[in-house]
């Protein structure tokens, strides 16, 4: 069966070459105003998908230019009137709809203070845009589904050209350039994606294990399935599974390893070991061969993507999992119970 | 079958009341360098239960000093050798046995360039406290159970102290030096806790819900519950529900309502109907009987706590619901499996 939610995801490809190549100016813009204000620290807010595009700006801005993004919390605005000082941060609002009040707040509060506001969106008139001093519009056209992929992807891809752009090096914009091929390659998944969910379609519990740059992803993914596959899939790094949740691990709870060639590699491993010893049953997607073999069923990522954008490629696997995976369970995709495309939370 | 978890569950109005009175002069100690120090924002280092603990600390130091706290990403310091700056910030590293690598690497780089560095530990003689400029040692005594519960509330008031230290005032003092009793008082949810336990002991998957000053207990109690019930328990914000996971929400998906009175009361109650509506078996913690009879079962908090010390007491009904649901599961909550008291990780 043929979904809303598949076609968006076959949409990337376009999405991002768009974005990538009539975007580049409004990213310049963006990182004057930027590097003029140098920020002392960033804070970011924002609700589901758009919240682990802020996990990918975390590690992002922290590698690349050295800063702390603190995930917001709206709740000290819209709920306890206590919103935090902010006057030397450069304060991103998320949203797709760019409605949502929760992430206006916090925007508007820290214009306010006279920090520096970006909205990143896919209505540029939307009250978020207008709530915030810049806007990248990320381009993805209207997106029908409930669950968002290409708004997700285009996201990520905006927060990398701002850093491209802050950055202003010819090889980062060469890589952006070469972003839609590589989520094109991402595709050829689907195949791989539906024999892991036939393989897996018992399962009801999963852990989705990511870390570093790919920590973004892992969340991703687990809310993909959550979303669309009726499946309780919940994310940790590779780190914080020790700190106590390693307890569940054993035959009768599934996992989804998110391991795409990089410096993390070497506790991706000790994880995938820890997984095979304990008998849960784990989907691996990576590039690497030797590590995909060690899992009970695979999702090839595309090889050869730079580290810093790798998320970008690595998530389109595990959309079309979770897809496949509420199929194989005799769900529709495009009908998440009692979920609405447009959430609106204070 | 009394445990050694049980047994320190109850040890925790003796730690609060021996806490606060022993370690007033080193709150007040540590007060005084912050004050002068005057940071414009707050990053915290922390694993596991400690970085629970550091949930807390985001709507603490939110609503009563109005500072944004980041949860520091410690592969930035640990995998990919890019320390943020932190040059203005408090930067506070939690851990009970104050040596995991990743905590101590946080707080060496930020002291490294000039950061005001606090260590919270067990362990006044840990790698963690020698890394840091300032201790604060939380005085739980040691702790022989895997799952951390003493170690957790104490924290929490080391952090309490700290703010009312800081903020000094009288009245803050005097509810500090009540919290004893409150914790004392919520040990009476023992019996609830093993009805709830043996109502819901066939459920292996929930959903842990909680908001503003109890979005940190949410998340401990999800985690008691997979150290020791073999469940997997999701936590998730009032408002974050609502952005995806929602979607699961139905029979055969039991949840967690942590709701004792205070500012999310409409958003707890917009919680319960929703769980209502979909047929969600819920057990309830609140002291509120009107919101408490919406569930299938019940979990008292004590009444009448201020809502920023809250918490403390709010989560020993939720540790005492994981041990009961373990046992109520036949499992030992003394042995999570695979689980060490001290877990070392970069």
């Amino acid at each position: 069966m043929r979904t809303v939610l598949f076609a968006e995801i076959l949409q990337q490809p376009a999405v991002l070459s768009r974005l990538v190549t009539q975007r580049r100016a409004a990213a310049f813009d963006a990182a004057a105003r930027v590097r003029a204000f140098d920020p002392e620290w960033m804070v970011i807010a924002a609700r589901g998908t758009s919240d682990n595009a802020a996990r990918y700006a975390q590690i992002l801005f922290g590698v690349r230019h050295r800063l702390t993004v603190a995930l917001a919390v709206p709740s000290l605005c819209t709920i306890y009137d206590s919103a935090p000082r902010m006057r030397r941060a450069l304060v991103i609002g998320i949203s797709q709809s760019g409605r949502s009040p929760d992430v206006i707040s916090v925007i508007a509060a820290g214009r306010q203070q006279g920090a520096l506001t970006l909205a990143i969106t896919n209505d540029p008139g939307s009250p978020l845009a207008a709530a915030a001093e810049l806007c990248l519009p990320i381009e993805a056209g209207e997106e029908r589904a409930v669950a968002a992929t290409k708004t997700y992807t285009a996201t990520l891809a905006a927060l990398a050209m701002l850093s491209a752009a802050w950055i202003d090096d010819r090889e980062s914009w060469g890589q952006l350039h070469a972003l839609p091929a590589a989520v094109e390659g991402a595709l050829a998944a689907a195949g791989d994606a539906e024999e892991a969910a036939h393989r897996l379609r018992g399962a009801e519990r999963f852990l989705v294990l990511g870390r570093g740059y790919q920590y973004a992803t892992a969340h991703e993914v687990a809310l993909k399935m959550k979303e669309t596959a009726d499946v309780l899939a919940e994310p940790f790094s590779f780190a914080d599974l020790m700190h106590g949740p390693v307890a569940l691990v054993k035959p009768g709870l599934a996992a989804v390893l998110v391991a795409p060639r990089g410096r993390a590699d070497a506790d991706a491993e000790r994880t995938a070991t820890l997984l095979e010893e304990r008998g849960s049953a784990a989907v691996v997607l990576t590039d690497r061969p030797e590590l995909a073999r060690r899992g009970v069923a695979r999702l090839p990522a595309p090889p050869e993507v730079p580290e810093w954008l790798s998320p970008i490629p690595a998530v389109v696997p595990g959309q079309l999992f979770a897809h496949a995976l509420a199929q194989a369970r005799g769900l529709n995709p495009d009908q998440p119970r009692g979920l609405q495309k447009v959430t609106l939370t204070r």
